[in-house]
């Protein structure tokens, strides 16, 4: 089963994942960009790997190659390479590829090499660093990459059915578990593993990688500490006790997800109870109106309440995943339509803002402000962020639907393709994300569609016509059931697109004053180059100017009247003589699409003026 | 001659210091807070340094004292003892403490003690660590700590005329200049040196410590880079191509604060068209409203131009001391008036905050919004800000006043209080900071006085009654002149001072909507004790709500009817249904004061609404 967070057979889940290759996106916005992951993203990553070292030091472990050191700046490298292996399985997923599985078997034999009699799996505690092996679980990230390798083999295996990798995976887990025995538990530094043994107990059945992961994750916040007692390492206090997105925000994310595993699981109540603290916490003082996570350079972590700057927003891609990856197991969980809604914000506006519209170059911090000297990087010395944004783009179809245990089909995003569950075929015709029109013919026992209406669009009237249900189905918790009549429904929904001002609520102390302008589920952004006459960062949309649509190649753009405001002096009175309104017309463009011209200035976030 | 920084007999100075013993102060504001210093913050200090080692690293460091360690967490404790002997030599300049004194001269044996043949002192490169001597300069503060004990020299023997400590300083540099000749030239990590070799070749008018100076600061930015090549040592470029304040705020400050005392004595063009450029870009993008310096907690440093957050922002009290140190060679320097106002505004705004009413406890950061959390410590393992307060409140009287070749005596701040230089004596009356009404008396020689006219009250008509020239004497870049006639003068200087609201440009992106209120010198804030019913950031000024005075003990608070703005929902539609307005009294208090009452919110930037 080619599916990528298999709730199938868990107790607790709501909703039933379906498989990775039972959608086929075939739409102008999504399908050329998986296109471009296949075709140029993960083969110029692979090359990557190779130049800089990274498949070398699996070489170096098993002896193939001698003569070299440790490749690469950082001792979490092996990483980089399993995110690498996990995109390119979900890949093999979805369409045959007869030279990536070649590849695939490759990389995976330089990996069984170098793993140990033991089961031990790590190329930088080699040699004579064999003698750290797990003596630093808080900071030399062996357990991280033993989580990626898991991820990476379980979505191998489903992906391929082949159990050259799982078999590596399951000595590995079965050596860790091992290792860290009830009586001697581990707290890692940076999360990960927890959700990976999750997924390898569903692929082998074996309660031990469930037991091993929630011991984990109870280890946090011990005292006395196991892993520094930190807030960074999300170890200040036991799990249960958290309520906030706290520290470095990838492993919070990452623990967020492994804990939802948890209750998927096995219902925990008190973990479900933290989950649902922290992500009120994360979604009401902690989010970027992008979606993105993580306010502070410092720990590249979460901030204070409402501590939301745009130009020195962190807002780690990886961080973008990490919200995705939580809010899908959220959504498997509760089946609550809020979490579907903030999967798509967040991969349009925070995920996306990471990869160039070529598929080569990333950011790794994505602002929501800029002056122009912020670009896009070909890799990273802690490359982290690009083969994570690929193992997200070769999987993305799977996030477009799910089901539940009485067979109704939850169309969770929306996108012209075909998606197949069972008997029951969906075909969508639409020009989403461009347009909120979509005509949807489904055939099939499936008893309903549950058709999600993003919270931007649950303002307008009933969004449905024709289909069995029409425009009477109910609508619950953002959902709108429409039934299959004689096993057939043809339907036309149609999401309210006009495009729509935002503010932040004052305590947003860096947001007063401001608006950022939206349209269905994008978020727009002002850049320099369709600005001749005024800085960007000069622009003001007074309240009462009218948004307009343009469409350009590539995406819609909004155009108002605006002003452009520039005193020169840095504080000043604010009588209204002291500066300078000049009449601007002002284009946004979507903010995932910045960066992709001539630098300059950008924001997100426009001065407001009262109209 | 108690002097602090002796422009006397530089070439290109254009004012002449005064001595710190010249000036009295009797006025409500900073006479008792002079007084705290001497009766609480110095000794309590020198419990400090006792109980925490830092004296004892010195007797360990002489062989007085066996089996210990060196103590305390930095490698530059040395340089809190140095700060204190200086702040303790300035206090001893201006009022006998034979019990002071004393205490003095046993720091100073100890010091004399631990001080190696050759002239090196540093405790903490002894015994097993004497083979790192000048292996690092870029991060191990030894230049650092040396330029620190020599001010503190320079201080102790301008104030009591005692060479014990100045002679240990001449070995100390003799030592330097040795080490680093002009064929290998030391890039120090840590500026400070610079600025205290150049008083220490004003005392001994010895021109190789100019030179070692200079060459110093001209060692900076050089391929290859002998200090790291890196923003953060302002090493990235020369310091003659250097256009902006960068890196480490305090060090960048510091280093300015040399350069200028490079010009005093030189000339130098590049040197004084460089600091003219980074003046430029401090004052007009990168300094807060408070006069507070360094936007970023990572590497304590400034941020980009307009990087000015409030609640995160850096702004050391050392940093703001910096700022003052340099603004006063400026004032030197130029006698522009400008230097004055913003020492002014610094010393009220963003040095003061930086300690408690009781002078017992310091704040390092001193941020512009808070949620209550933040508040001043006893100590820290870092301590450089606590005797830095101490040393700075000590000479405050040297501020006070300048002269001219001319003779004219320039009054460079106000307070009620005595001036006298040479035969002329002048008699300051007045409640400044809390009212701008000023009556002096003036009797002697000097042929006028230059009164400074501060940028906030420049506005008002002419503000001076009375007096030898009365109104008529002409203003001049900030000065207005008023000629002693037949050696005496009377008169009222009145500055405006009706309470003002301040707006920054748009470009600071975090500033934007929010508005901050003055009154005279003193920068406002809000904070929660003083509001019961509203969040102190829920807090909205309308533009049209008149600022009243409301006179409390130790401080004159401002009010005005204000409304208290709430939605809980963190990104909303502008539609003002969404967002609840209750009218609610705001009272803003000066934002030196803040953190001394029951700890909340507090915000010196308010929310703006139109009205």
């Amino acid at each position: 089963m080619k599916i990528m967070v298999d709730s199938s057979r868990s107790p607790h889940a709501r909703l039933r994942p379906v498989c990775v290759s039972d959608v086929t996106l075939t739409d102008s916005f999504w399908a050329p960009r998986i296109e471009t992951n296949r075709a140029v993203t993960i083969p110029s990553q692979h090359a990557h790997l190779e130049t800089t070292g990274r498949v070398d030091n699996f070489r170096r472990a098993s002896g193939r190659k001698v003569g070299l050191g440790f490749q690469g700046d950082w001792f979490f490298n092996d990483s980089d390479v399993y995110k690498w292996l996990e995109a390119a399985s979900w890949e093999l997923a979805c369409r045959p590829d007869p030279e990536l599985d070649t590849l695939c078997d490759a990389v995976i034999d330089e990996i069984a090499a170098a793993q140990q009699p033991d089961g031990y799996l790590n190329t930088y505690f080699m040699f004579e660093r064999e003698k750290e092996r797990w003596t630093n679980t808080r900071d030399l990230h062996e357990m991280y990459c033993a989580g990626h390798f898991i991820q990476a083999a379980v979505a191998h295996f489903r992906a391929t059915d082949k159990k050259s990798a799982l078999e590596i995976a399951i000595k590995l887990a079965d050596h860790i578990d091992r290792q860290f025995p009830t009586e001697k538990p581990c707290a890692c530094g940076h999360e990960e593993c927890e959700l990976a043994l999750i997924e390898l107990y569903r692929v082998t059945s074996e309660q031990k990688y469930l037991l091993l992961a929630q011991r984990m994750i109870d280890a946090r916040g011990q005292k006395p500490a196991l892993c520094g007692g930190g807030r960074y390492w999300q170890d200040h206090q036991p799990f249960v006790e958290q309520k906030e997105v706290t520290g470095h925000a990838v492993r919070m994310l990452y623990l967020c997800s492994g804990a939802t595993d948890v209750v998927l699981e096995t219902g925990n109540a008190a973990y479900r109870a933290a989950l649902d603290a922290i992500f009120e916490n994360f979604v009401t003082r902690r989010i970027y109106v992008t979606g993105g996570a993580g306010s502070r350079y410092e720990g590249e972590a979460f901030g204070s309440d409402w501590e939301l700057t745009s130009e020195r927003a962190y807002t780690e891609t990886c961080a973008a995943i990490g919200s995705v990856m939580w809010c899908w197991r959220m959504l498997l969980l509760t089946g609550e339509a809020k979490f579907a809604d903030l999967i798509e914000h967040t991969l349009y506006n925070a995920v996306l803002p990471g990869l160039s519209e070529s598929g080569r170059e990333y950011f790794y911090q994505n602002p929501l402000a800029d002056r122009g000297t912020h670009r896009r990087q070909e890799w990273f010395g802690c490359a982290c962020c690009p083969p994570n944004v690929a193992r997200l783009l070769a999987q993305l179809p799977g996030y477009f639907a799910a089901t539940d245990d009485s067979g109704k089909i939850y169309l969770t995003l929306y996108a012209q393709g075909e998606i197949r569950v069972g008997n029951t075929k969906i075909k969508i015709t639409s020009e989403y994300p461009w347009d909120g029109k979509l005509t949807l013919e489904a055939v099939g026992d499936a008893p309903a569609l549950m058709l999600r209406i993003p919270g931007w669009a649950a303002h307008t009237g009933p969004p449905i016509t024709g289909g069995g249900g029409g425009s009477s189905g109910g609508a619950t918790d953002g959902w709108r059931e429409v039934p299959l009549i004689d096993g057939k429904a043809t339907l036309t929904l149609d999401l309210a697109m006009e495009p729509r001002r935002i503010v932040a609520e004052g305590r947003a102390l860096a947001l007063r004053g401001q608006v950022a302008l939206a349209r269905g589920p994008l978020i727009y952004c002002v850049e320099q180059v369709d600005h001749e006459k005024a800085d960007a960062w000069d622009l003001t949309l007074p309240d009462d100017a009218p948004l307009t649509l343009e469409k350009k190649p590539g995406w819609v753009a909004l155009r108002a009247r605006g002003l452009a405001q520039k005193s020169g002096v840095l504080y000043t009175s604010p009588d209204p003589g002291g500066q300078t309104l000049t009449p601007t017309p002002i284009t946004a463009i979507p903010y995932f699409a910045w960066a992709n011209r001539t630098p300059g200035p950008m924001t997100v976030w426009l001065q407001r003026s009262p109209g």
